[in-house]
């Protein structure tokens, strides 16, 4: 299997359909222009990806699926569009692109957010309609994700982060307390909800679970550090952000060494959660190829 | 029947509803706390209330609509929190409390109203896994109010607005257009819901659509009148602003005098739909409350 080529074709699928559901959206052109600035700034596409070869590899459709992809696209777009803004991380650059509300100001990029957040909202239950109002998997996977991106997950993650920017509590719960709800919540409801949509058995989708908290947290790791060591022009963003502003991270906390060896303990107990399923390779390969990432 | 023991009724089960949710959320403290702020600040409820009072008046059960009702309160609010901030409308004051920006910043606000929109869809969902998976009509509300909240609906009127304070068109197209989706969409889909979720036939939905779109129309436009003729005291919020701010409304267009008649055939307009539907004293009198409102 080449990994590569594989996340191109399901990124391509997923946004080719999110580009299509907001084209055909009647409304405000300039807010529509900024929900397809950001979603279209060429994203990884890495938990679409994890949506529809979870679904697949389990023996679901692809199609069915497809709608929580491009919903969970979408939110993670939403979340980075206001992380970046002036109030809360105050970034300029994302994907080697001016961010959103450099291009369309702060009050049109506060918008094009809750508009991205609601329009995948409608994907999912236009979703529903389409599969057949019923698919028991289908009303679990929207409810994992619905659970994973709010006040008890992703938004919960991001509000401990900025609180802890004062707080500075300094400490490894914290520290995996904001992860796994910041960056966690959201990549473990992509591999969930692509094996609920599937009407995996329990054992696959609790594999799958272990699996998402696994990799949520190797790809936080690697994340901390390319802020450290990574070549901002390979990555897009702004790097050694984090130690200027005495961010919490796996690198600040640890050290850079540690973290290495940390992010290998991720990447081994990943790919045993998944070992045991058929077809697993994309996942296995994700892993190699996450540990080895750049940007 | 009384009007206001009615909305009161309606209101306090569905604060209580909300407010036991999100207490029972775990997550960041202050979010919840500043979620809560916002939710609990004393609004009208009348988003909720006509939700509930539709699914009564159609013979539904009101427990099975209470999600409904409680998102789209939990929208309304979110909605408010995102408008206030600095870089959209820039008030420090709603309902008579400082706005939520002031007493937790701006970018727990933002959060807050993040993670309102993210509860209020977890709660609908939740809703529909509990009144029993395959309610039709339950889903059809779902994405009544999916399509009514965002990129074609509030969000993009709220777009409309501020562009149009650089723009300035000042023409009743525009006025109409952004009217009816920065307030009027989440209006309509409150009755809708409502409706749909009693499972109610097309032709009571229909009336209680156009009733939303009258309701909506006098709504906003005594809202207009308020900001130009209100008691700052009574109001709870800063008036005079759509003048001063040089704002599209049906004051700045069309002068008080004009407004007041259009807020009159609105009104008549809105009687009138519902007015071969049994039981819609609830809505008949609304609407003489509506328009005879000083706050």
């Amino acid at each position: 299997m080449n990994l590569n080529s594989k996340i191109k074709e399901y990124a391509s699928v997923t946004e080719d359909a999110i580009k299509r559901y907001i084209n055909g959206m009647e409304g405000n052109e300039t807010l529509k222009k900024a929900m397809l600035y950001s979603v279209t700034a060429g994203g990884k596409r890495l938990r679409s990806s994890m949506v529809l070869a979870a679904c697949e590899m389990l023996g679901g459709k692809i199609e069915e699926a497809l709608p929580l992809a491009c919903a969970l696209e979408t939110i993670h777009t939403y979340s980075l569009i206001h992380d970046d803004l002036p109030a809360l991380d105050n970034d300029d650059l994302r994907r080697g692109k001016p961010s959103n509300h450099k291009v369309f100001g702060e009050a049109m990029a506060i918008l094009a957010g809750d508009g991205l957040l609601s329009t995948a909202f409608e994907m999912m239950v236009e979703g529903y309609v389409k599969c057949g109002i019923g698919h028991d998997g289908y009303v679990k996977a929207m409810r994992y994700i619905a659970r994973a991106i709010g006040a008890r997950g992703m938004v919960s993650g991001q509000a401990c982060d900025i609180e802890n920017e004062t707080n500075q509590v300094f400490t490894e719960e914290m520290l995996k307390h904001i992860h796994s709800n910041k960056t966690g919540a959201l990549i473990k409801a992509s591999v969930v909800s692509g094996a609920l949509a599937a009407n995996a058995k329990d054992s696959d989708v609790a594999a799958l679970e272990e699996f998402g908290e696994q990799y949520g947290l190797l790809f936080q790791i690697t994340d901390d550090i390319l802020d450290f060591e990574g070549d901002e022009a390979v990555l897009g963003k702004s790097t050694g952000k984090d130690s200027k502003s005495n961010k919490l991270t796996y690198v600040t906390l640890f050290g850079a060494a540690r973290a290495h060896e940390l992010a290998g303990i991720a990447a081994e107990n990943a790919k045993k959660a998944v070992s045991r399923i058929d077809g697993s390779e994309f996942f296995a390969e994700l892993v190699d190829h996450t540990i080895g990432r750049n940007r």
